[in-house]
C-alpha cells in the first residue's frame, strides 16, 4: 500500500504533513473526540487506508500534531540559552515566543478549549513544564521579587492573546509587532537596533 | 432531615459554604471526575445525607463552586463601567481583576487543569464571554490598533500568573502589588494617589 491514491498523487511526506494539518483543522472544528480517521481521510479526498498507512490511531495523529510545537519550544530554549548576555537571552526568548505563539495558535486554541485533548497528552507535553525554562529566560536580565511575575504575565499573556479569536482581525505582522511591543514593555527591554 | 449532624452542629448556610470549600479542595486534588458526594461528606465529617440536603448532584456543587466567581466578574464590570473617566474605568477594572484573580485562583487553576470540568460549564460561565467586557474596560483609555492586544495580554497574563503554583511562595499582598505594577505598565496607567 502506498500513501498516495489516484485522487491525491503526492509523496508520502507530503501526505503526512497534509494529514496533520487536516487533523488539527478537524480537531478544532469538530473536537478531538468528534473526529474520526474516516473524517480526516474524507477531508483530504484520500482513502482511510491511506491515513492508516501513516497513523494507526487518533492518538498517534494528536501526538504528531503536538510534536512540532514541543520541538520548537525546546529549540528556542536552546537558542536563547546560548546567547551571551542576560538581555540578549531575554530578547531572543521574547521574539521567539511571540513567533511560536502565532505559528501554533490553532494548536494552542485547541489545547485551551477542547477538554478531550488533555487526557491524551504525554508528560513531556505538559504545559507547565514547557513554561518553566522560558519564564526563567525571559527574566534573565531582571532582578527583585517581581522578575518571575513579570516574566509569567508576559509568557501567558502573549500565548493567550495570540490565540484570541477576537484579535485575529489584525494581520499577522501587525499582531506580531504589537505583542513584541507589549512584551518589551513588561520586561523593560528596548527594541534592538537590528530587528 | 437537617443539614447539621451531631459531629458538626452548624447552621445550614455555614454547612453549605463549607461544602463548597471542601468540594473545590477535593476537585483540585482528586479531579472533578474523581470526587464523589461521599468523599465531600467524609472530608467534613458529615453524613452523605447532610451533603444531599444541599446538593443533589456533583454538577450542582460545581455550579455552586463557580457561581461566586462569575458573580464577582459581573459586579466588577458594573462597578468599573460606572466610573466617570476612561482612565478611572481602566484602573478600577485592573485593580478588581487582580483581586478576583487572586481570590479565585484555586478555581481558576481547576478550570485550567481539569479537563473533566469543562463539559459541565454552562454558557454563562464560558470564559471567553466573561473576558470580552473586562478587556474593553481595561482598554477604555487607550487608542490605536494595539489597545485590545495590550488589554488581552494584561487580562490573561494576570489570571495565569495569579494561579501559577511557582509564584505562590510570594505572600498575597506582595503578589497583588506586583501584578498591579505589571498591569499598569502594560496599560500605561499611573499608580493612583489614593491606593
Amino acid at each position: 500500500m502506498t500513501s498516495s491514491t489516484s485522487r491525491a498523487p503526492v509523496a508520502a511526506e507530503g501526505t503526512r504533513a497534509r494529514l496533520i494539518d487536516a487533523a488539527l483543522d478537524l480537531f478544532t472544528h469538530c473536537g478531538f473526540a468528534g473526529t474520526s480517521l474516516q473524517m480526516i481521510a474524507d477531508q483530504l479526498h484520500v482513502t482511510k487506508a491511506a491515513v492508516y498507512h501513516h497513523f494507526k490511531t487518533r492518538d498517534e495523529i494528536l501526538a504528531a500534531v503536538i510534536r512540532p510545537a514541543v520541538e520548537d519550544v525546546k529549540n528556542l530554549i536552546a537558542e536563547a540559552s546560548a546567547q551571551r548576555t542576560p538581555t540578549a537571552r531575554a530578547e531572543r526568548m521574547l521574539t521567539g515566543w511571540v513567533d511560536l505563539a502565532l505559528r501554533h495558535r490553532a494548536l494552542i486554541g485547541l489545547l485551551q478549549t477542547d477538554p478531550a485533548v488533555k487526557p491524551h497528552l504525554k508528560e513531556e507535553q505538559n504545559a507547565s513544564i514547557l513554561l518553566d525554562q522560558p519564564r526563567d529566560l525571559l527574566a534573565s536580565h531582571l532582578s527583585g521579587p517581581g522578575r518571575q511575575v513579570c516574566a509569567q504575565v508576559a509568557l501567558l499573556g502573549i500565548v493567550g492573546a495570540a490565540s484570541t479569536p477576537e484579535l485575529r482581525e489584525l494581520d499577522d505582522e501587525t499582531l506580531r509587532d504589537l505583542l513584541l511591543d507589549v512584551g518589551r514593555k513588561i520586561l523593560g527591554l528596548r527594541r534592538p537596533r537590528s530587528s
